[in-house]
């Protein structure tokens, strides 16, 4: 192919198009270092170009240009997945939304959005408005929206609401399929369904329609446990709590808080932590509770405050990963769906000792709590990772597998007849994201 | 007892006193004309004087005016209860606090209120700040704050919140002790408990605190199926849904719609419906997730709208019964708390076929939905009400039992020691509705 004249088209239709090879190579990645397994496999993966859309018709232009020529397209947003969503496998072109930032409607409880738009900008224009996003990564402040319903699941206000693919919890898609002559599909409800974390396999995203949550005053805080145990009864306690409302409860096990080091000032060796963001309007009862089940408030905060310490989310969900790996590189981790109870929980703690650390967090999954693990893993080599996930799968805690890159391949379940049916249906020539769907 | 020279006492003192038979009549009974067992035992039980009171300080001079003279205090708000809460068993003083009608303080996420203010105002007023009541009992529009939280347990907004047991709930009340010198107990968070649902045998309530939930936009709707086993899997399904918010799911068993006559058109003999109210948010997910299960809509409005035809809390919870019995009194009801499964509903739905119609709101209890039951029984005589409740509870259908006024008789659970130790605080000479607590 010659990159050249395929650049020298797209610019001449108006479009950005990026050709420097360290520019080309910061664009074709994401968070997939989390896995030494995908960053073996993902290394020199890179798009041949990256173009950069601000509007539909832009995307378009892409879209006939790469059926016209056959080139592969993968679609990023901020690129921060961490399983390799947007790196492209065979090249290709990168076509990046993070400049159509429009927010083309925000009202009480919707919002309609341009898939560049960040999360965290859309969380604080809806707060003036007295709502806020159902669910929320630890990564919303750089993320955008299309990222987030392209490769994420759920995050902060899991407890609530469940993850992305639970109906309700996105509206509509508008999605360009990738023909020659470009379909604009406006898929409501159920038929949105295969492209919700879909890794821009089966069509590009334009438009995205959010219910929105009421906001409530919220208050932040950690409370300290001696042991494991009594960490994840409490964190199950005040999930089952109907008259306290919680956003966030997650369980910290010893000694993952030491790698939170802006909060290190409250840390004592040793100690379990559950970090929880709860209706203010509950406190008092959240504060007997944690008493009467032995926990200890190390450390509160009201986010809405100006001038707060730190900001709770940014400890949780993929962010935990992110913190210890920063202090030491030699971590990675894995995704279990879920924990079955405290039992499973300490014969894992007993067969793994210090090579695992409890990370997990509250999640609604059809109406029960559910105990999702992202434990934190001391890596050695492939063999030894391969095996830790497998003597969980024979206890019975399943793995979502996140140390591979194809949608299936990290799936607990296989991927519905459905979705594999959009996907012909919108990219008969398998240009979009090839190798990500199924291995 | 002189029970002139007693009125004329406490009128000196500026309290409003009804001596008239057919007034005190009245003002000594509620709703327990659902129960042709409670009807007959508390038949002619009738205070000596009622007495109104303003505020604080007349309920002040009327515990006073008891102490001194022994004389049983039985308290009262607009008398929707169906236990006979509020009936006199020993004669003696009912104290109306329906006149304390103070709202204190509305703010966001918080009320605080006198005992009179009816549920339905505060409801309207929170509303128009964007809040509303967590729980709602069917008779909001005329039970009274005090009453509720006296004599009541939930309602509308059980599916989210519980009852008003789960921590949480009622933020605090303020009580006054049946002292001869009488104390102001301010009771926050796990110290209200006692007081909660304890029919006014523990303390005179003379303010409450409530938090609010964020007001969403509703919608009303019937669904219709064929089928029972139909109805309560849609409704279970519905519940369970982390994505679509919904205030209120009930089952309303063939033949039971027939008692609904402002509903009579929509009405399909051999039809089972299930009544929602469902954030218009999430409608589409709705609709598709009734779809799915087979369900017709037959029935939908907006509840905010001018014009509404109906309203939707008004056929459910003790409204069920209410409107049934207004078509055939020969009916009355049962509480199962709770139904296990499908399985059980069937079993007992052939043990019993027309004898018992299938009533049940979808309440979630400690984080899972349950299904409570409020069938409705064709009453013949007491033994046989005695006989289905026993099988009920020999097929682990438990039952609370409505046709008893004690509270301990109609418990699922004994009473906590703490409740009992908090009665002999406060009310040391045993004052307070004498023989509703223990029987």
């Amino acid at each position: 192919m010659d990159w050249s004249a395929i650049a020298a088209l797209l610019a001449a239709e108006g479009l950005e198009v990026i050709q420097d090879p360290q520019q080309r190579q910061k664009l074709s990645t994401d968070y997939a270092h989390f896995s030494p397994i995908l960053t073996e496999q993902l290394r020199g993966k890179q798009a041949d170009l990256v173009v950069l859309a601000r509007s539909e018709a832009e995307a378009i232009a892409v879209i006939l240009c790469c059926v016209a020529n056959q080139i592969p397209l993968t679609v990023r947003g901020a690129g921060t997945g961490n399983y390799g969503q947007c790196v492209p496998l065979q090249g290709g072109i990168v076509l990046d939304l993070s400049p159509m930032q429009r927010i083309v409607s925000l009202e009480a409880g919707r919002a309609v959005v341009e898939p560049g738009v960040k999360l965290g900008k859309l969380e604080q224009q809806a707060k003036q408005m007295g709502w806020e996003l159902r669910l929320l990564p630890s990564t919303y402040q750089t993320a955008t929206v299309g990222g987030f319903v392209s490769g994420g699941s759920t995050g902060m206000g899991a407890v609530n609401y469940g993850t992305l693919f639970d109906p309700g919890n996105v509206q509509s898609l508008t999605v360009l399929t990738m023909e020659a002559e470009p379909q604009r599909l406006v898929l409501a409800g159920e038929a949105a369904q295969p492209v919700i974390h879909g890794y821009g396999t089966n069509g590009i995203i334009t438009e995205i329609t959010l219910p929105l949550a009421p906001a409530l005053p919220w208050q932040e805080a950690v409370v300290s446990f001696a042991d494991l145990s009594a960490a994840i009864a409490f964190a199950q306690n005040l999930a089952n709590q109907d008259g306290i409302v919680s956003k966030e409860i997650s369980i910290q096990g010893h000694p993952i808080p030491q790698y939170f080091s802006s909060l290190k000032n409250y840390y004592q060796p040793g100690d379990h932590w559950v970090m929880v963001i709860v209706s203010a309007l509950d406190w008092l009862a959240f504060t007997e509770l944690a008493k009467s089940n032995k926990g200890q408030i190390i450390f509160e905060q009201n986010p809405q405050a100006p001038g707060k310490k730190v900001n709770l989310i940014e400890f949780n969900w993929n962010h935990t990963t992110l913190l210890a790996r920063a202090m030491d590189s030699s971590l990675t981790y894995l995704q279990v769906f879920f924990y079955q109870d405290l039992e499973q929980i300490l014969t894992l703690e007993k067969l793994f000792q210090d090579e695992i650390m409890f990370h997990i967090e509250m999640m609604r999954i059809q109406g029960a709590m559910c105990l999702a693990g992202f434990p934190l893993v001391r890596f050695t080599n492939g063999d030894r990772l391969e095996e830790i996930m497998a003597a969980h799968q024979n206890l019975g805690a399943r793995i979502a597998n996140p140390h591979t890159y194809s949608l299936a391949g990290g799936s607990v379940q296989p991927l519905p007849e459905s979705q594999l049916m959009f996907k012909r249906q919108v990219d008969p020539f398998n240009l979009l994201n090839p190798g990500k769907l199924t291995d």
